[in-house]
């Protein structure tokens, strides 16, 4: 956690956000994003998938966008892959963090990356194997996303022991952060707040734990408060709600980074975010994907009279 | 609360969300909504208002859509009035439950109702004495709206300590129901929480305590999680979200009842109301309201793989 922060954001709309839009997002455009939210305060940014670009084409540019992303001074550069080879090419970019992402699920981390979950845990085993032994990136943290965690499109409910198996294997194998996702938006507060309660209880002494919601069933922000009530200080979201997954039917919008921070702030947090620096930059989205739904209350309603950020307060 | 329910929702969409609707929403249209509704388990509806039809013809059927929802067996017909001349209508019309409505603060009281807080108190104990004084009123409950408790577009923070000090003059002057009102979408989870764990404490043992949220700023579902992690087990919401206040810039929008039961039967409370059921009421607002944005992610999205509402569970 950087100093004189309660709570850190990670803006996901440049990786979750854009990965299911077909129209290439200009490289100028996605780095114009990161470079102003960077400097509306945002501490960490993923800023794209190394997958390959046949198979999203939207993430062809992304040694482009890490390269503009490592000049920012303080940025956390993370970047995304599900498999080694993915590692391998991030590692040689220079991110900071790479976020691995298997699912508790069987049937949905085949159908997201084609592989059984023990396969996928015995990829991360060499991806871990891979950055202790290249040089210059033993400082890269690798964190592991545990998708389906609170719920999945093919197999319905995930027990909370399921999850924190999975969690344990990734430890053991050193992942370096978990992040608890409602990768399809099936979440709920009140088995959030047992499945953070839970997951912080077993990990939390040992490595971060972070949250990332989807608002798919309006409940992203409700699933929010029920993760910061257990603990957790990390969160997930997106400008905009941009957002999916291309197996969860009608699972666009991750949750609204605005109103995330709004909640956050307003609850007397500090996350070092400008909302209204935020709510400026909604215009490259809005400019660059017109057929794009953006979410977000807060752009449009604005600041309750008298609010005091906490980031702003004395 | 009724048997069998674990939280009481209340339908405020006839009257909130349709107030501030300059077309008329035909009184068959109306009467289909609410008796569709009472059909899906709703246990209580507030039907409409009793204002001078001079100053909000929406209303101006009033007596008619009451007495078409009292010939519903089991559904508690609430109606609101700001004042005493409508509470007389209201009592003869024969509802089960008179919602007055007052604001904490003494500005927004003033450009709601046109009346110092004070006076407001006061007119609320001539209806006490009305109510008690009419022939078979008796059983007609009153509950005392505290307007702009979390939150004012005048004058910004509200104090707890001033929210108290109302509650505390309407309970004392006979109120059988206190509501808590984030009547501009102002409020916090953090901040909900601690209002309603000390209005509960002061006052739950004494009257029902009910939740009013707004969703303006996207955080209504979070602060009803938080409500009810104080406590709370009363909930105003309108279908699709409709609603608003005429001196509330942009504050459209109550919560959205769909979410809210959504959220409450995933938590495992029952509501006895089926959510499916709503979805199709939907229909009539949007063919009537034909310009209105209709609010909620549940009827876009549908319910999770697997999903039992805990009304529906064994």
């Amino acid at each position: 956690m950087r100093p004189g922060i309660d709570v850190e954001c990670r803006e996901v709309g440049l990786r979750d956000g854009l990965q299911i839009q077909k129209v290439f997002f200009p490289t100028q455009d996605k780095i114009r994003w990161l470079t102003l939210e960077a400097a509306a305060g945002m501490p960490e940014i993923e800023v794209c998938s190394f997958v390959p670009p046949k198979l999203l084409p939207q993430f062809a540019d992304n040694k482009e966008v890490v390269a503009a992303a490592l000049k920012i001074d303080g940025l956390c550069v993370a970047a995304l892959s599900p498999n080694m080879r993915g590692a391998q090419d991030a590692f040689q970019a220079g991110i900071h963090k790479l976020n691995y992402v298997t699912s508790v699920s069987e049937s949905h981390n085949m159908s997201n990356v084609r592989r059984t979950v023990d396969e996928s845990v015995a990829d991360f085993e060499r991806i871990v194997a891979l950055r202790d032994s290249t040089p210059g990136a033993k400082d890269i943290r690798l964190c592991t996303g545990l998708a389906t965690a609170l719920g999945c499109t093919i197999e319905g409910n995930v027990a909370v022991s399921a999850v924190l198996k999975l969690a344990e294997r990734f430890v053991e194998a050193g992942a370096d952060e978990l992040s608890v996702a409602d990768t399809v938006g099936y979440a709920n507060p009140q088995q959030v707040k047992a499945m953070f309660e839970a997951v912080i209880d077993e990990f939390g002494k040992t490595v971060p734990i972070s949250a990332h919601f989807h608002d798919t069933r309006g409940l992203g922000l409700a699933n929010t408060f029920a993760a910061l009530e257990a603990g957790c200080r990390r969160f997930d979201a997106s400008l905009a709600g941009l957002g999916g997954c291309p197996f969860a039917p009608n699972a666009t919008g991750n949750i609204v980074m605005e109103d995330l921070v709004f909640l956050l702030e307003g609850a007397g947090l500090k996350t070092g975010v400008d909302i209204d620096k935020l709510v400026e930059i909604r215009e490259i989205v809005a400019r660059n994907l017109p057929d794009e739904t953006l979410y977000g209350m807060y752009a449009r309603a604005g600041a309750p009279k008298g609010f005091v950020p906490a980031s702003a307060a004395a």
